[in-house]
């Protein structure tokens, strides 16, 4: 079967990666920017931010939805979230990327559907047609 | 029981809501800046993006974490996340605040624990001790 989702949200904890990347925001942007890219997302924005006296954090903002990261590096750990919508994205390969580049030697991630149509349709108080994450040729 | 965790994150489907305050990039970023401030979190930057022909997304970073939300007006429907870290943040007052002023009359929501200590220590190639969202007294 095929479930009928506007996106779908992968929730990563990466345990024990590198200190010294955690810690550099910099690099950080770079790589979660780098990420949505892997994953074939459109990036329309990114903020991110460095903690005194560590930890980063951050969201790129996708045509497809989000990237998001919070790091502590004293712990070796991150919370990564990617949510993307469409076809013509696949969050797991920023997924990849980002165990690679943050040298996470241990990972748990968690897909969620976002947005199921049946629901949204269900709720809705008129009668929906076609559900499609963006309006078509645009 | 007690579950020791760095932060929790709420994933919420807002069903139904009011097409036009969903549409309204200025309003949207208002309210989830309110929601990050009813939460009790401390706000350091957001981010927000309205789409052609409609549709916003955008993120609060907090320093407990961050708020993000993206909409779809033509279905009235909303996907949020609210992920905060620590005690002195309650992300279920930011949630009631969303429902409301969205108009949204049905929501779904799954909390999801982030950063769990047990695990964090048990892939950590070094003892750690107490595990903390930030430090203490700063």
């Amino acid at each position: 079967m095929k479930l009928d989702t506007l996106g779908r949200h992968i929730l990563v904890e990466y345990y024990n990666c590198d200190e010294e990347i955690l810690k550099n925001v910099e690099l950080i942007q770079e790589l979660m920017n780098e990420a949505a890219r892997v994953a074939g997302a459109t990036i329309v924005n990114s903020v991110f931010h460095h903690f005194n006296p560590w930890g980063v954090s951050g969201a790129v903002i996708i045509s497809e939805s989000h990237l998001t990261i919070h790091t502590w590096p004293e712990y070796g750990y991150a919370a990564v979230d990617l949510f993307t919508c469409g076809d013509t994205v696949n969050p797991w390969k920023g997924f990849d990327y980002l165990e690679k580049m943050l040298k996470s030697d241990r990972s748990e991630s968690i897909e969620i559907p976002r947005g199921m149509t049946e629901k949204i349709k269900k709720y809705y108080p008129k009668p929906l047609e076609k559900i499609v994450f963006k309006p078509e040729n645009n």
